[in-house]
């Protein structure tokens, strides 16, 4: 595997979650996965966000407006699309993620449904248009980013409004002053930098929900659109790392694993660790969630023997959705939550 | 240039600072460049400060104890000394940063000269050993992160303890619970996580210190330790990017280019821009820095004609000191303050 400079300037400038914090249930601010498609924009002095398109009423909210509305606060897990795509072969050109893709924040903010139950939706509309401010260029169009939801989901769904993160003002660099937050799906849902939300009487066609952000086999597959996120388990790789390599070294003997695993699609239902590279498998202790759409944590009693081990983690949910041992792949190097081979160096005591 | 696994993993993990938050005159948590040599350590509960070595009293210190001294508050600007070195030829394996290895924190907290002084500094000692709790193995050894002043460096200079960073508690990936702080440094200097102080009798020869972050010309040479930041102007990129080859796009008509400048040897005495990749130069606006390491801002006004320009800008410190045209090489890849160059494509409008 070789990464080009292109790819490098994205990677330089988002970040994965340095898996040691796996260790933390809330992700603390600065080490939650970022991923920004065009800039962090200065947003306008005097932002209001808009409420408009098919709707009885337009809104037009300052932050102080939506504060006073009853807040909401979730533990959210939330996972980028690409995750994992740099370990596909044929290489896949993009933002080149390992597996460290992944944050939990404790978001808090006012519910979609409650400002479209304000503006009031009317009848014909079929889809929620969220859209940010930032700006750029994406397959040779010039966009602001934006995406949509059903209104079935944005209405029934757990979807905030968030100006808060871990009990603070939302950072810069995850949307201030208000971003979507939609609980259990891939990150490119939750539009930062909100500018306005519009009910739209038709599915929206834009670049980020139409040609990105879907499962296709090949260029001429149009594809399935991305929604939830798949089952996927992470650990905290044990031992003190090489600086380099990242190679693991631990002294032999009983080894406390842990980790975090989560599901989009349902709650997660067991998580498992091999210590033979997916050979065997025994089942890891998993904690309950600290919230619906937040990762479990879990543990596992290993006793490391001198040698050369390669340690393997998977989840499975509720739905019965497995963790794959190989990544499948497709053109846009989505959704490849193949599980974490994690080798290590056991050093006898 | 291609990038390996190895420094994939670095540069997923580690970040730096996206160009256009430059804007910040502080940097907002989350946005400061990162660069975790071993792993964020989890750090003990009951975590005291230790002061030992060649002093007249131990020193034993909780967090509260250190707030209940006096609190400094300096607004530093902190570079990787390994910035740059990605744009290297030949290729150097390590942590692959382009330009964006910079940050700008108020960090508040406790001189370092003020446990010294309240230690006793006894007759004979020469450096101060600074002492974190991240461990792994570099170049072969297994250790933990440390690096050393001068007895002179640490007494007479702005050295600081800090626990505070923007006004809030210090974050975990900042050094959490308390780290050093050296201004006008490359950041390697200023260990995080910190553990124990040392006063020694001889020089520190660990590898961070004798190995590590020095000037050579090749693998026979002993070369030059690292110290004190060179010279750097980086600017925002205008217009909107590229989301793939971070390209950036601005209409024709009159811009106002904006930056910071920085060095660590002097203040910063001049800035001045290039729009034909280098060939012309023309003085910036330089306003004061907030503090004395910190960086300035600077502005430009371009006129933005049609067509396709490499932007360039350069700082001069007051030393003397001014940014090559062309990267220096090294064995280590560190302190490559070469000129930024940023192609945009300007439409008509």
């Amino acid at each position: 595997m070789a990464i080009s400079l292109d790819e490098l300037q994205l990677a330089a400038r988002n970040h994965g979650l340095p898996l040691e914090t796996l260790r933390y249930d809330v992700t603390p601010v600065g080490l939650h996965y970022l991923l920004i498609h065009f800039d962090v924009p200065a947003v306008p002095d005097g932002w209001r966000l808009r409420v408009g398109g098919l709707v009885e009423e337009e809104l037009s909210l300052s932050l102080e407006e939506l504060r006073a509305r009853p807040i909401v606060r979730r533990i959210v897990t939330m996972e980028c699309a690409g995750n994992g795509r740099a370990r596909l072969d044929p290489h896949v050109f993009s933002q080149p993620w390992l597996a460290e893709a992944v944050g939990t924040g404790e978001w808090g903010g006012v519910r979609v449904a409650t400002l479209l139950e304000e503006a009031g939706v009317r009848d014909g509309a079929v889809e929620v248009l969220f859209t940010g401010f930032d700006r750029g260029v994406d397959g040779g169009i010039e966009q602001a980013y934006e995406r949509s939801l059903t209104l079935e989901e944005a209405l029934a769904g757990d979807a905030l409004l968030a100006y808060e993160l871990n009990g603070e003002p939302l950072p810069p660099q995850h949307g201030a002053p208000l971003r979507l937050v939609v609980p259990g799906w891939y990150g490119m849902t939750s539009v930062k930098w909100l500018d306005r939300i519009t009910v739209l009487d038709r599915p929206f066609e834009g670049y980020q929900q139409t040609h990105a952000y879907r499962i296709r086999r090949d260029e001429e597959d149009e594809g399935e659109p991305l929604t939830r996120i798949r089952p996927r388990a992470l650990m905290v790789p044990p031992g003190v790392p090489d600086f380099l390599t990242r190679q693991r070294f631990l002294p032999a003997g009983p080894c406390r694993l842990e980790g975090r695993a989560w599901s989009g699609l349902a709650p997660v239902a067991a998580v498992e660790m091999s210590a033979d590279g997916g050979a065997t498998w025994s089942a890891a202790e998993l904690d309950p969630p600290p919230d619906r759409w937040a990762w479990s944590r879990w543990t596992f009693e290993w006793n490391a023997e001198p040698g050369e081990h390669e340690l393997c983690c998977r989840a499975r949910d509720g739905a019965g959705n497995e963790q794959p041992l190989e990544p499948e792949w497709n053109v846009g190097g989505y959704a490849n939550n193949a599980v974490q081979r994690v080798p290590v160096t056991v050093r006898a005591g």
